[in-house]
C-alpha cells in the first residue's frame, strides 16, 4: 500500500537523449515512458492490449508507440490508433495513460486514488535545477530495499560518521551529538542539524577552501514522495547558520524515492553545488563523492533489509537520532490508513 | 495439464555423437535419453530408486545405464540388472521407463493417460530428413514461456513484418494484409497465407536468384505436439501458388513444441531448404538466418510471457490474424477437458 | 527441526586469521562470529537491536563489537556498551549471545533447548589437531544440500568405487563386497569395513611407499554433530587391521556437518596424515586429493538433493550399504521426536 494522489518522480528528462523509451515499474504498475517527435513526455501501461507484450518493445513513431509484436499503434492517451491489416479499432482497444508532467527536468507522475485519477495540484517547483549560481548532476539507482528504508537513512544523517568516513562523514561523536530540532506541517518533515567548529569531511575539504574548522548544517525536508537535503558549511564562527543567505559552501539535494514495488525502489537523485570562490567548477568532485556516499547507502539498506528479512518482526530499539525517520513513518501510515478507511467506506 | 496419448518430440538422434546420454524435462517429468552400444535409445525416470541420484550422473553401459552413486545397472526397460556388493534384487528395485522411438533422426516420446501407457499409433512421418532435394539442419531452443506461447507465434506469421525484418520479414503491411484462409480438421489446423507481387525478404534474396517481386507462400499445419511450416516463393506471376508441385525457393520447417513444464518449453526445430539452380549449397545461410528469426521470437515470447506474470488475467484484444492460433488453443483445450472429464470418471 | 543441547562446529580458529569476523548462519540463526583483541571468540545474533544491520557489517573494537550505521558497541556477551551521542543505554538494548569455545582450533557452539540454554558438558576433544606424529589441514564447504545426505554419504563408503575413481576409490567391488560392521552405542555409530589384499588407490601410492597390494582400513565413527573417519592400510598381510597401534598410511578426517537451515549445510573438514618412513611431508598431497575428493561429494549430494525435490516424496529402495547411515537417521528422528514431545508438554 502506498500513499496516493501524490506526485512521484517517475524519471529525468534526460533519460530519453540516450534512449527514446524508458520501461519502468512504479507503485507496482509497469509503465513505458516516452518523449514524442513534438516533445512532449507520456507514461503507458506497459502492456500491448492485444497479446500482452511490453510495449517498451516498440518503437517511438511521431502519433505514439507502435507494438513490436503486430503493430498495433497507441497514442499518447493510450488510444489505439492503428490495428495493421484490420478497418476497425475495437473500443476495447487501448491501453491506460498516465498523467506525467515535465518540468525542471524532473518528470512527475501522477499516482491518484480512484477518486482522483487527475492531478489535484501542480507537481512541486525545483528551481535549484535552473539556477544560475548551481551546477548539478544526477543518477538513478534501484534497490533491493523498501522505500521507507531510504527515508529512514536520508532524515538521520547521524550515520555519515559510520558509513560516510571516506567522503562527507567525519568525526562521529560531532555527528551524533549535533544539535538536532525536528518539525513536522501537514504531511512535511523537517530536520535541522548544526555542527560547530567541526573538522570538515574529506569531500568538504576538496570542494572548498575553507581555512580550518567549519560550522556546518544539515536541513532536511521530507515530503512524502521526495526529500530535499540542504547541507553546506561556513568557516567556523563566520556567519549565522540561520541566515538563509549566508555564504559558503552549499550542497542541494533532491531525492526522489519512488517505490517500485513493496520491497524494492527507485531512488532518483540530483546534487547541485555553488562555485568555488575560485571560480573553478567543483561539480565533477561533488557529484563523484555524492555518488559514491550513495551507493555505501545502498549497500547498508540492502544489507539492512535483507537481515529484516531473515530476522521477520523482532522488535527495534529506538534511539535519540530516529525522530524524524519515526515522524516521517507515521505520515506514511496516517495517510495509507485514510486511504484502506476510504476503500472500506466506498466497498 | 498437458494433452496426453500424443507422440511428442524429445530429442533430435544426433545429440547423442556429442553426449551418450541427455538429461531432459518433459511434460513435468524429469528424463534421461540414452542410446545404447547396439543402437537402440531409451528413455528412463531420471532418478536411480536406491539413493534418488539423477541416473543421467552415471554412465552408458553395454547392458544400460549404471547410477554414478552406488552403481546399480538399469536396463533400457527400466529394470534393475545388478546392485553391486547384493545378491537378491529386491522386486520394488527398477525405474519407470518411457517408450521412445526414433525416426526421420526425429526422438518421439508417447505420453499416454493411464488407460494407454504404450502408443496407440506409430509417430508421425516426416520425410524431408532424407529427402534427397533437401538439406536440412535444426536445434534445440529452451524458452521461458509456456510451450502455448509459441504455438501462437508460429500461426500467426503477420507479426514477420514487426519481429523479422532483418531476415525473413519484409514491409510489414505486406504481412499483415495477405490473403489468409484457415481449415480445421480433427486436432489440427490448416492455415494459408499468400503474399502475391510482394519485395523479397533478406534472407530470400541472398538464398535464390529472383528475378524482382515474388509470389510467396505460408502454409502452416499445426498438430497438437508439432507443426509443419512450409515457405517459399516464386517469380511473380509465374507459377500457381495452389500448385503442390510448383517450384521456387522452398523452406519446409519442422517445430516441435514440447512443454518441459507449464511455464517452460523446449523448442525442436529443423529447417530444410531445396538447392538453388546453381547447385551450389545456400543450407549455412538459410540455418543461420533462420536461427537468427527463431532467437527473436524467443526474446519476444519471453517477454511477452514476463509480462503476463506481471499483469496476470487483464483480458487481452483479439485482431484478424488470431484465427488460426484461437483454433489451436480450443484443440488443446478441449483435448485436456477431455482429460480432466476421463479422470473425474475414474475417480 | 534439528538436534539440540549439542557442540556443533562454528567455524576454525584459523578464520580470524584473514578476516576479523565471520558471518555465518548456524541452525537457522544468522550469527556473527569475531575474536576480541584479548583472544577470546564471541558469537552474537547477526543484527542490531536498534534499526537491524547486521552487526556483521561493523568492525570489531577493543571492548566488542560496532554497529556500522550508527554505532552502537555491543560485548562479547551481547550487552549494548555504548550509544553514540545518547547517555542511558535502554535496558532492553542488547542482542543474544551464543556459548563458543575453541579447542583444538575448532569453534565449538552450544546449541541448546529452553531448559538448557548453557551447555550441558564440554565440547569434544579432538587431539589430532595437535599430536605430533601428525600433520593437518581443512577446509569448509559450503552445500545446497541438507545435512543428512553429507551423513549419509559419509557413512556409506561403498561409494568411493563409483565417485571417487581418481583419488581415493579403487577397484568398485572391492568397496561394495567390503567385510563391513556396524555396531550402535547411545547416539553413535561405529561402521567398520576391511577391505584385505587391495589394489592401493591413487591417493594411497601417491602418498605412501607400499610394497604392492594393501590391507586397508575404513572406520566411520558417527556422533550426532560431527564425524570421525579414520582411514588408512599397511601392506598386505603384515599387520592385524584390528590392532590400534598398527603402522602404516593413516588418514584421520573429521566431519563438522553444521546445518546452515533445513536444506542448506556447512561442512567443516580436516584431514590429518602421518609422516610417510622417508620423513618428507606428504601434507600437501593428501590434502589436495582428500579436497578433490569432497568436491566430487559435493557434486553429488547437491544433484540428489536437486533430484529428491524434483521427484518429491517417491519411496526410496534400501540396499546392504545403508545399515550406518540409516542408524545414524534413527538417531537423529529420536533426538528431534524428543524435542517436539517435550515442547508439547511445555506448551
Amino acid at each position: 500500500m502506498f500513499a496516493l494522489n501524490q506526485w512521484y518522480v517517475a524519471g529525468f528528462g534526460w533519460e530519453f537523449e540516450s534512449s527514446p523509451l524508458v520501461a519502468r515499474t512504479l507503485l507496482n504498475k509497469p509503465i513505458v515512458l516516452f518523449r514524442t517527435p513534438d516533445g512532449a513526455v507520456a507514461a503507458l501501461e506497459d502492456r500491448c492490449c492485444h497479446r500482452s507484450l511490453p510495449l517498451s518493445c516498440g518503437t517511438v513513431e511521431e502519433r505514439g508507440l507502435r507494438c513490436g509484436y503486430h503493430g498495433l499503434l497507441f497514442s499518447a492517451s493510450g488510444a489505439c490508433l492503428e490495428i495493421p491489416g484490420q478497418e476497425k479499432i475495437p473500443s476495447k482497444c487501448k491501453v491506460q495513460s498516465y498523467q506525467i508532467v515535465e518540468k525542471n527536468q524532473i518528470l512527475w507522475i501522477w499516482f491518484g486514488d480512484e477518486e482522483h485519477p487527475t492531478a489535484l495540484q501542480d507537481p512541486p517547483e525545483y528551481p535549484w535545477h535552473s539556477d544560475a549560481r548551481y551546477e548539478f548532476r544526477g543518477d538513478i539507482y534501484h534497490y533491493d530495499a523498501p522505500y521507507q528504508l531510504i527515508h529512514d537513512n536520508l532524515l538521520d544523517l547521524s550515520h555519515l560518521g559510520y558509513v560516510h568516513l571516506r567522503t562527507i562523514g567525519g568525526d562521529p561523536s560531532t555527528h551524533m551529538e549535533a544539535d538536532m530540532k525536528v518539525h513536522s506541517a501537514g504531511d512535511s518533515v523537517r530536520v535541522v542539524r548544526h555542527m560547530r567548529n567541526s573538522k570538515p569531511p574529506a569531500t568538504y575539504a576538496e570542494a572548498w577552501p575553507f581555512a580550518g574548522n567549519i560550522d556546518r548544517w544539515q536541513e532536511i525536508e521530507f515530503d512524502v514522495t521526495h526529500l530535499r537535503i540542504w547541507t553546506g558549511a561556513v568557516d567556523a564562527n563566520t556567519e549565522s547558520l540561520d541566515d538563509p543567505n549566508r555564504n559558503g559552501f552549499h550542497m542541494r539535494g533532491l531525492h526522489g524515492v519512488t517505490p517500485e514495488t513493496e520491497n524494492t525502489s527507485h531512488y532518483f537523485w540530483t546534487m547541485a553545488t555553488n562555485l568555488p570562490p575560485s571560480g573553478v567548477s567543483n561539480m565533477t568532485k561533488v557529484f563523484e563523492q555524492t555518488a559514491l556516499t550513495f551507493e555505501e547507502d545502498k549497500v547498508v539498506i540492502e544489507a539492512q533489509y535483507q537481515n529484516l528479512q531473515r530476522f521477520g518482526t523482532n522488535p527495534q530499539v529506538d534511539i535519540h537520532v530516529d525522530v524524524g525517520a519515526n515522524r516521517a513513518r507515521r505520515i506514511i501510515a496516517s495517510l495509507t490508513n485514510k486511504q484502506n478507511a476510504s476503500a472500506t467506506t466506498l466497498a
